[in-house]
This record gives C-alpha cells, structure tokens and sequence, in this order.
C-alpha cells in the first residue's frame, strides 16, 4: 500500500482504528510511516503516548471532548475533522492550542460531512475564529465502495468524489489544500488515485471476508485469525460449536446469495492456517459460533481441536480483543476502549 | 424476578453475563441471592473473586480450560455444563477436583445440548469416570423464545421443553435432577413455570428494546442507557450523527416490519431518561450512530448535546463497556475480558 500511495506521489497517513496496536505501528514506523489516522480522542492519546506525532482523528469534533483536545493539541501535531459551521465554532471558541482541521466532505455516503452543494456552510468552514487554527485539506470516506466492487465502479465513485472536491476547493477560493481520501476498497482496487495528496486505508493491515467479498482481497491475504476451540458436534444437522461468539466477533456479517456467514472456517498449522475455507461460521450468539461443516469435516474434528476463523470484519473483530498472537508467538499490545 | 421464582416454589440463579458487574451482583446478594450463571470460566473467575461461592458455567465445558476449570472448582462450588460424552470424559480425566455438572438439553433451539432422543449418549452423560464429579441436574435454553412471543407461543415452548426434560431424566433412570430453565422471554411473560427449580434468566436485569420487541418488558422497564454526544445534524435526510457506533452497542438489531433499528434514542433528564422514544438509530458504522430524527428534534438538538440511546441488546452492549454509572453517580465496576 504504502509502494502505491509513493507511486501515485502521494503519502500514507494510514488508519490505526483497525489494528489499535503501538505494536502494529511499528511495522508501519520501520517503513518510514509517521503520520496516522485514528477514529477517536482516546485512540489519539494512546498513540501519541507511543510516540507518533502527527495524528488525524477522522471523526467528528465532539464538543463534549474539548478539554481532552486541548491537552493533545498541545502535544502533538494534530489534525482536527470538521463537519459543520457550528462545531467549527465551538472548536475554535473551546479549544487553546494550535492544530490543523480538515473538513469533511459527503462524497455520497451520506453517513456525515458536509454535502459539496452546500457553500455557504463552506464558505464559513473555511474562516477559523481562532488564528491558531489552520485549514489544511479535505478529507472524505468514500463508505459506499462498501458492497461487493469492480474497478470500473470504484473509479465511478473516485471521479465522483474528485467533483465533489473540487467543487468544495472552489466554494472556499482555495487550490492549496491536502486532498485525503482512502476506504480500503478504492486503494485496494485502483491502481491509481490522481489528485489525492494522501491515502488513509486501515483495514487493508489485515483485510477480512468481507474485503474480500467487495474484491478489495484475496483470501491468503487475510492477515488476521481467530483460533477457536471445539466444544460440541452435532452430526443430526452437520454442525460444531466452537467457543467464539458476538462478544468475540461482533454481529456483522456478509450475505451473498441471501446466506448470512460469520465468518470462514480455516485450518490452523504449525505456520499459521490454510487460506482456504473448510467451512462457514453459520450464526453467532454471545459466546458461541455454530460452523456448518462437511460430513468429512464433522468426522475428523473433536471436541478440544482448535479451527481458525477468518472475521467478517477485522476492525470489530480486533477491537474486541485484549492483544493479538505474531505467528512467530510475540504478544502484540492493543489499545483499549474499556481502560479509559 | 425473584418474588417470581419463590411464588413458583423454584430458586433464582440469575444469569451474570448481561451485566457482568461485581457491583451490580451486590444488588443481587441483598436479596439474599447467593447462586450465579456466567457465560465463560474467566467470568466465572471474576465472580468467584468477588465472593461468589456457587457458580454455574452455562457454557460447554472446554478441554482447553481443563487446568482453569481444575483450578476454580477448588476453590467455590463450581456446575459446570455438559453437552456430549466426550465433554465429560474429558472433563472426568482431566479436572481433578470436586464439582457438580449439568446435562445441557436441546429443547428445540438446536444450538447446543443434547438431544433428547440421544439415549445411548444421555446414559453415558450419567456415567461420569470420576467420582468427585456429580450430575445434579438438567439445564436448558429455550433461546428459540428470541422472537415476539404471546403467552400461548412461550407456554407452547415451556411444554415442549418440560418433555424434553422428562425423556431426559428418563433415560437416566433419575428423578431427583434440578431442573434448569429460563431465557427471559419465558421467565418473563409466563406466571408460572411448574416442574422448574432453577430459574436462570439474565438479560431481565436491564432488558433492552429486543426484549421489547419479544413482548418480554415494556420500554419503561429498560433499565441501561447510554448517553451519546451529537456530533453532527443533517437536515437534508434528517439525520443526526451521535458519537456511538458499533464498538459501542454491538451490531445487533431489530427489523419489525423489515425496517432495522440499532437502538430507540430517549431524552435524558435529571433524574435518568423519558422512556417514550423520540427517534430511532438507523445505522452505525464503527464509532458513528445515524438517528432518523423529526424535523422537530432536528431543530431543537444542537452539537454537543446528549442524547440517550436505549439498546438493542443490553448483553452486548455492556460487553463493550468499560463501567457503569448508575442515576445516583456512582460508578459500577465491570469485567473486561480483554484484561484476562
């Protein structure tokens, strides 16, 4: 990923919401990686305590967080997300310490960020109250590349959003600005993004099903698995209960061809596992996985084996976790939510 | 709850995995409550810990937990559950201390458990190899109540289950087993439960608007709250943003009428919550929630507000929780897995 951004002249600021690991970070610090993208206050601080020092919190300003805000701005190089004239506001008014913002823009995802349309809110959005606070680019997630994908059609939503871009630039009379965008599908597909300045991927660190169901992956490059022991067999309807449920998981799931899955089943080896799946994780609850399995499968299985299973959805699925386990047996840290 | 497992002549063994709070468990005790249910051997710990000196795991036993297992069932007076004969043959030659188990029955949810008409193996489940290891009882979920019930659906399912036990105990050749019964459904919407001694239901301590939706409670009853900030309003679609996403409540949902809802949004007052609903959570990605809001709402709510968002699934979403407060301020303390 990061050989593609430079190829594209552009640069890396990947998003840590997935991996939540100093450890993790590392690997992307040896490459040459110092700017980081995180989803929240929280995930900012735990990082910047790590040592990175340019940090985007690629959600919006919550009011209700300004104290916490100051104090880190006033650590760090940070980078603010700003979604209207009113939050702009009350950052500038609340907030005294130097930091960039960028604002957000809706490239159609229609979760939040400021419609392109909009250009009195823009125009306002580009005038900071406060002089230690700088513009410096536009920022968007392009969240509905987040269905099963093509090139064609994920270049279709890029040219999309570089309309709305420019349109925003134009709104606030400015040429200069860092143009950020990165959903995984997109840096994953397209070879080339032109006109964006920085990429912001984070799942493509360990890619999931769901990935791969949008064709952003290929199984084997699903980095991340969850080793789940046995601990009942139902032959009446080809089933295994394994100890990994919701709690574990999180609820998401794909459906192709209207079949929910939970996940693929895969078999562990002394190296890892085997990329390809040996069964389906058909339903979850709170702490059980029911996998519905071959009869040749149900045989060979017993009840204390461990079966490997690639998430749904890695970033849920990590941010349930304490740690994680190197396939070379190193204990990874992992920020979490529930210390705070 | 409790009143109504005494008036049936039965004991409560309330489920801890809903709230999986030391603290809130001390509400329990001062009703004189002194068995718990958990959901996983670590959990179990937290409990035994805090004093919890009769615990049922409620979870198939897991080989690979023989020596955690070992551990705790010398020190409190540990039920384990068990689901097949080589669980427990595992379980007898492995766990080398006292304990007693149950015989998990599938009473029709097809989760887990044995099924009933299984003889050979419901005998063998009575044979434990170890004699410091006790069968006492038959524990059941009838998880297939998780969907709107009337009185007559639940009774319907109480009945069958009731058979389920009696083949049971029958091809056990034993009529002295504790009989273990209750989702929270049932326990719930049925008066009485005759033939039951155990009452286990959990989520009954918070219920939620799945509960709702299952006629379980009414919204009045919900008892956890999360209070969400507005990071963002969207007067276009009339959409509100709330700091609050799927790392928060869970990706649960309900979908009456095939409309998904990830949580009912409720005013916050002084003293806790209104419980009437004034708006629904549409969608949540990983740290944003999307309320569907009246144009009403949209132009009385401001950035920085807070909003009450009643769960989905309260077992979930307190999962996720680092603590509680409580009305009166308090902090409530909670068991994080990832700590483990």
């Amino acid at each position: 990923m990061l050989q593609k951004a430079q190829a594209n002249g552009a640069e890396l600021r990947p998003h840590f919401k997935t991996h939540q690991s100093v450890d993790v970070g590392k690997w992307f610090k040896s490459e040459g990686i110092t700017k980081a993208t995180v989803s929240s206050v929280d995930m900012a601080l735990y990082f910047a305590n790590a040592g990175w020092e340019d940090i985007t919190i690629a959600f919006p300003y919550n009011p209700l967080e300004a104290e916490a805000v100051e104090q880190l701005a006033k650590k760090i190089k940070l980078n603010m997300t700003i979604v209207s004239k009113a939050a702009l506001n009350h950052l500038n008014q609340h907030v005294r310490a130097p930091l960039n913002y960028f604002i957000k823009v809706d490239v159609g995802t229609h979760r939040t960020g400021v419609l392109p349309g909009l250009k009195d809110e823009i125009q306002d959005m580009g005038q900071p109250l406060n002089p230690e606070h700088q513009l410096v680019g536009l920022l968007a997630h392009a969240g509905h590349t987040y269905q099963p994908m093509t090139e064609a059609s994920a270049m279709a939503v890029f040219q999309q959003s570089m309309k709305d871009f420019k349109a925003v630039s134009e709104a606030l009379g400015r040429d200069d600005l860092i143009i950020s965008y990165g959903d995984t599908p997109s840096c994953s597909i397209l070879e080339t993004l032109p006109g964006v300045h920085e990429w912001r991927p984070g799942n493509f660190v360990f890619y999931d099903i769901m990935q791969e169901y949008f064709n952003s992956c290929s199984l084997d490059q699903v980095a991340v698995c969850m080793a789940c022991p046995v601990v009942a067999k139902h032959a009446d309807r080809n089933e295994v209960v394994v100890y990994g449920g919701g709690v574990h998981f999180s609820k998401d799931f794909i459906a192709p061809n209207g079949q929910k899955q939970f996940g693929k089943v895969v078999k562990l080896t002394e190296q890892g596992w085997e990329s390809n799946p040996i069964a389906l994780v058909d339903r979850l609850s709170q702490e059980h996985g029911i996998l519905k399995v071959s009869d040749e499968l149900l045989n060979s299985i017993e009840i204390g084996d461990l079966v490997g299973i690639l998430p749904v959805h890695s970033c849920m699925t990590a941010d349930l976790q304490g740690y994680y386990v190197s396939l070379a047996g190193h204990k990874l840290n992992k920020f979490d939510k529930a210390d705070v």
